[in-house]
């Protein structure tokens, strides 16, 4: 989507260590006109599916993925980070390990709120090793419901979470692909879609 | 708003300790629909302030608030819960007490996205004690920004934090105001206005 690429470029801060800040309009900072032009996109790569919810995590998906449900006029189920070891028997549960935060989160979705009927887009800011999108899968799989895409903001595409999910066979989607960036120069590449 | 008072009364589920639960729609689910006709009602309530930027604090309020900012036309900023101790000194921070989690965080927003310049509508689901949205006036008046109103979709009018508010001079509007409820009876009643 190239005025994501143009806004990354024009807006995003590359740090050392492969990180890229895009704080200033998608993840503190939210420009919701941008949010609803990634909706329609979204919307026009998964026509074809029978999408009937759209699963996110919390805390930077959520209004990614409220304004992209308006498009596809859905509802929105955010899974929560756990902080109790406590959980009910009304949850489907699954462990996510945050490279970010050094730390492995329990993230749940409530039972009452996604079946085997449901049809499920999962959308995220980010995917770089993918551990926070398996996550969100298992939840979906493990409530017997089907995951028709997965649809991101901005891969890494120089790490292994694309690959690793495009090898399961699910139709994932990817609105900016990074290749390469340098934290010197401040360049940036995008792979060709 | 009546639309929003008949389904707290048709989806919503009182528990005891005044615990109100509206995860069907508001803050696990999110009905994205009914977001969009609640901007629309703070749109019309907020018709003569200057807004030109919605804070929320996460993770709950930032569907509600992006959904929000649609209908005005402007982004969303949303606080973080810091886990860390080591603030940077490019934020403010502020620390909110939390009654559900029993424990207290610090909340922080960059300085690079508020300013003297901006004049601000904070939003978030929930108001009862009112800690969050003190602590949310406090980042705003530490950027030296304007308040011009606030948003609640639900408040419990039977906590002191509305009038804590209310007190300050701010405009609050609250879109449904619990002045009761009973988990014996499942009766709830609002606050007319």
């Amino acid at each position: 989507m190239k005025m994501l690429e143009e806004r990354i470029r024009k807006d995003g801060i590359i740090a050392p260590g492969n990180v890229l800040k895009v704080d200033c309009f998608l993840n503190h900072m939210c420009d919701v006109s941008l949010f609803h032009e990634m909706g329609m996109e979204f919307k026009r790569l998964f026509k074809d599916k029978p999408i009937n919810k759209i699963l996110t995590i919390e805390a930077s998906g959520i209004g990614i993925a409220c304004v992209i449900a308006e498009c596809f006029e859905v509802p929105v189920l955010f899974a929560k980070k756990a902080k109790s070891i406590n959980l009910a028997g009304d949850v489907y549960a699954t462990k996510v390990e945050s490279f970010t935060h050094k730390r492995t989160y329990d993230v749940i979705v409530s039972k009452k709120f996604i079946g085997p009927d449901d049809h499920v887009l999962i959308i995220d800011d980010f995917l770089a090793n993918g551990c926070a999108l398996e996550g969100l899968i298992d939840l979906v799989q493990a409530a017997g419901a089907t995951v028709e895409g997965i649809g991101i903001c901005i891969e890494k595409g120089f790490q292994e979470g694309g690959s690793k999910i495009r090898a399961k066979g699910i139709q994932l989607e990817s609105l900016a692909i990074v290749e390469s960036m340098n934290c010197e120069t401040g360049e940036i590449a995008f792979r060709e879609q």
